[in-house]
């Protein structure tokens, strides 16, 4: 990831759509998935989403819709 | 779901109206309920709205409106 | 409630006006009464309002005030 | 209060200007005072105040502001 | 304080210009001092400043600015 | 410090430029450094800046950005 | 860093794309790793990013999008 080619940071979500992310939020869980979309609120959606607390998996979400105010970061998995 | 298709964090919403929806809130809570209708904020409006916490239902609501910064996610439940 | 009538959250709101309503804040407590006007903050007005924490009454306030900021949800009750 | 004459949330407060009123803060605090002024932000200001932790006063604080932000609900006392 | 003589909240911080006031943080703390300047956002300097905490004296600030949407309320105090 | 002179609450700040700061963050920790620039979000630059927790140094950041919206109190020291 | 050269806040972030960065969160965690991007909301973007709490790594993230509101302070480290 080259700063000249992703210069603004929504560059890194445009570039994560269609691959699975790592999503955490403010209430200490964490959402993965794929990244489906997301608009200038950071608000994102997921397809075979799944909601983690640590190691563990506490549902599975499959499409979700995350309000982005109480997201931490989003960060690509692989 | 392609992303062709829901290219936006809201048509997600959209594609959910008339479906059981899980809505978590961030008091811990969870609502279930028919999405009837929501805005930009992501206030929305459910009907047969039951609310949860943990496997418990805490009482059925009926008809409900929610305020958008009190929510965490979204997610249509089939 | 068909969607085609009731289509935006404030719909809801419009349609409980002058009807009895629960109003869940986020400290915890309930407020209940009649709903007497409402804006696009969701700062809203009941009459005959009953603070309530669980079961048990904590104080009736009359004329009540509310915030909408502090306000988690609203639903009309019967 | 008839919904027609009282059809906006601030009329409430404008209807209250002069009387006495029940300030609840976010922190768990109540004030007691005369009603002066308020504004769109529900910034508020008070004479006659009094702080109060469930049924004990705090302190006597006499003229007041409030910020809006930290307001959950006002209602007039009689 | 006449109601036609202070109409707006603002015009209580306007007067006490000058003067020795109390502002209640929402963490629990207290700032005496005297009120040099404020704007529309609530933040305010102060000289002669002082953290408290109940009763006890944290550490003299000197003069201070204060951001508004950390304070609850501000009080003259004679 | 006389009202006339300093009429704006970011007067303070800007007579602050390049003086040696306390500020007080929300968590309860406090950076002391030299006030390299700030803005009207409050958003502040310092260098030689060291994080401290009550009279303890947590760790040395030399240059550092402070985002506004955690920030409670900024004040000179000497 | 004179003051003159670096008038804005965001003049210290600006002059630390492609440098290695620690980013304090308001949940009390840390991510450190290379700045690559920031906007005026002070969403980043990092690349070889770990998140760290108190020594530990809690996790190797790679490239991550932070939110800005999460956001307590960024510092360049050497």
């Amino acid at each position: 990831m080259a700063e000249n080619v992703l210069s603004r940071p929504l560059d890194l979500l445009n570039s994560a759509k269609g691959k699975m992310v790592l999503v955490e939020l403010k209430n200490g869980h964490a959402i993965t998935g794929k990244l489906v979309a997301f608009d200038v609120h950071i608000n994102v959606t997921l397809e075979n989403a799944e909601e983690k607390k640590d190691a563990d998996t506490l549902r599975k979400l499959g499409n979700v819709f995350i309000r982005g105010d109480t997201i931490i970061l989003i960060s690509p998995t692989i």
